[in-house]
């Protein structure tokens, strides 16, 4: 095989363990025929699990086993430092080693954050790693992050996510320039706390494609391909999104099911709310980048189901494609050298 | 009349001015006979508006001249400096000086606030006002606040929030105690940043009913009445929520509209697509009120349409019935009074 990308894959993590993965695993290889996958968790249940959908020769999965399971509500500083042989920690640490070319799991997000961040070090220049997921906006999606890997940002960092959510967007996407956002209160200069601020200076002096100051609706629109903000802030959001969809949907289906009537009228509006609700499936969004790091961590949903799953796998595909890390080093890379010489001249 | 609640009314403010403050104004005292209105601005013009609805007699309608307005982006000190004649100025006066019981604009935000904390100065207790409004929930509506009226808050702010909401809620909702939760990203005592996890601490040791951290999809459940947050993070949220909401709503309409068939699936399944938007229509829950200051004010969207800004009089409207600055001074005293009494004993 000519170009083949091999992903490691946290076999265990999730809140369904190896009935979601193990099917997510084969959903992937039978949707791209140039990866390969490292499950890595209880070797002896996976193959149980591998047998049953009769899979246990697939020449493109390997098994590597690992003793432990970190837990779903484990605080990050103890699976760190008492789960060495996890299946999340072995699953990271085939990065490390040049085994994988990236490495999804649906575990812990803490734990996964901290124990990515430890194993395979921040690129240069990035004082923090941060999360970065797909929004579905009026006409695509947008990029946003930080997504909740930090509390408190300074505006260097704010700096760095947008450079980061750049390089992702340019290489997943395929725009040359994307068009970057920072999440404000207000449209106006002077609106926005001291950190808000300060970053919006060094944006508008770099070399991004920065379009200035967005706020909470502009994460719809069309104008914008990546939206930075700190984490706190970040995480709120993406939260206030899933709860109001979520809502929304159910209202929409408590409505439908009233009474025989709306019944009948919901059958005959399925085809369109099926249109709709496939084009906002949160489940085709999973996946979230951990970017800053020197390797490919993608997070899923913890409740993710196998299509879910299989969808985080597939953005680790596209970011080993594009070499997303590279890219994020080189335009860092890039930057510092445009400045010393700003400086030289 | 016995109880008669006196409103007064920007008249100039909003996005679409006279054209719509009038007819909010004439619906509101069709659908109150407990209100009477007072008008404020320019008074031939407002005449004017009045005569074209046969209006200009009516007895609960007075008008007050004022000869400036605050546009819409002015910049909030300078509204404040050099427009002491402006509709909206003249509107917060009355409130002050005893003639109305409550004011409602649907002008410029900020200049609303800082005119407002200028002439009618916070409560004894409350270092900040903050901005409070209605979040469609699972069943029925959450209260969040700060929405933007403060950028940087401190742990005692969210404290004093929480007061805030809690008595706007017991008085509004007749939730003898309304459940009260602080927004973080995360449930655990360890997530975090500073001012939250302090915010967290007074909340515990405080006597509102608090349920402790809650998260953005929370807004939405049915077990939190009150949502409290700093005011970058509640303003990045409710315009995260209207984004999303408009969105959703336009590509129903796309979807539906997309070719015959579609259309007269639509036609079907009106009356649950009605049903639905009533549910969630953005209108029925305009009224944002500034809560700690001394006399209550309501802040439309600039935006409003006639049925809207009528919402936001109705929101005063309720306020002005439950007394609500008056049970946030009392509820302050009482904790005052609660403190002194542990310290002395």
């Amino acid at each position: 095989m000519s170009s083949h990308y091999r992903i490691s894959l946290d076999a265990m993590g999730g809140d369904h363990g190896l009935s979601v993965t193990v099917p997510a695993a084969l959903e992937s290889l039978k949707k791209y025929d140039d990866i390969s996958l490292i499950l890595v968790g209880d070797e002896a249940q996976i193959t149980e699990h591998l047998t049953q959908h009769s899979a246990a020769d697939n020449p493109r999965i390997t098994v590597r086993h690992a003793s432990q399971t970190v837990g779903m509500d484990e605080p990050p500083a103890l699976a760190l430092r008492g789960k060495k042989d996890s299946s999340m920690r072995i699953a990271i640490n085939l990065v490390k080693e040049g085994e994988a070319d990236a490495v999804v799991s649906a575990g812990n997000t803490g734990a996964l954050m901290a124990t990515a961040r430890f194993v395979l070090r921040t690129l240069p220049g990035i004082d923090r790693p941060a999360i970065c997921s797909q929004i579905p906006s009026n006409n695509g999606h947008t990029h946003m992050l930080d997504l909740g890997a930090n509390i408190d940002s300074t505006a260097e960092h704010l700096y760095q996510f947008a450079v980061m959510g750049s390089e992702l967007t340019r290489a997943i996407d395929g725009i040359e320039e994307p068009t970057v956002g920072l999440l404000n209160i207000g449209q106006e200069d002077i609106k926005g706390n001291e950190q808000v601020k300060s970053a919006n200076r060094l944006l508008k002096a770099g070399h991004l494609n920065y379009i200035g100051y967005v706020e909470g609706d502009d994460i719809f629109s069309d104008h914008v391909d990546v939206v930075v903000c700190d984490g706190f802030v970040g995480n709120v959001s993406l939260k206030t999104i899933e709860g109001l969809a979520k809502m929304l949907s159910n209202e929409l289906k408590k409505h439908f099911t009233k009474n025989l009537l709306t019944k009948l009228m919901a059958l005959v509006a399925m085809p369109v709310l099926k249109a709709l609700s496939k084009q906002f499936d949160p489940r085709s969004y999973n996946g979230a980048s951990f970017l800053g790091l020197q390797g490919i961590v993608v997070k899923s949903h913890g409740g993710a189901d196998s299509f879910s799953l299989a969808n985080a796998i597939s953005v680790a595909r596209k970011e080993v494609i594009a070499e997303v890390p590279q890219k994020i080093r080189h335009r860092l890379q890039a930057l510092v050298d445009d400045e010393q010489q700003a400086k030289a001249s």
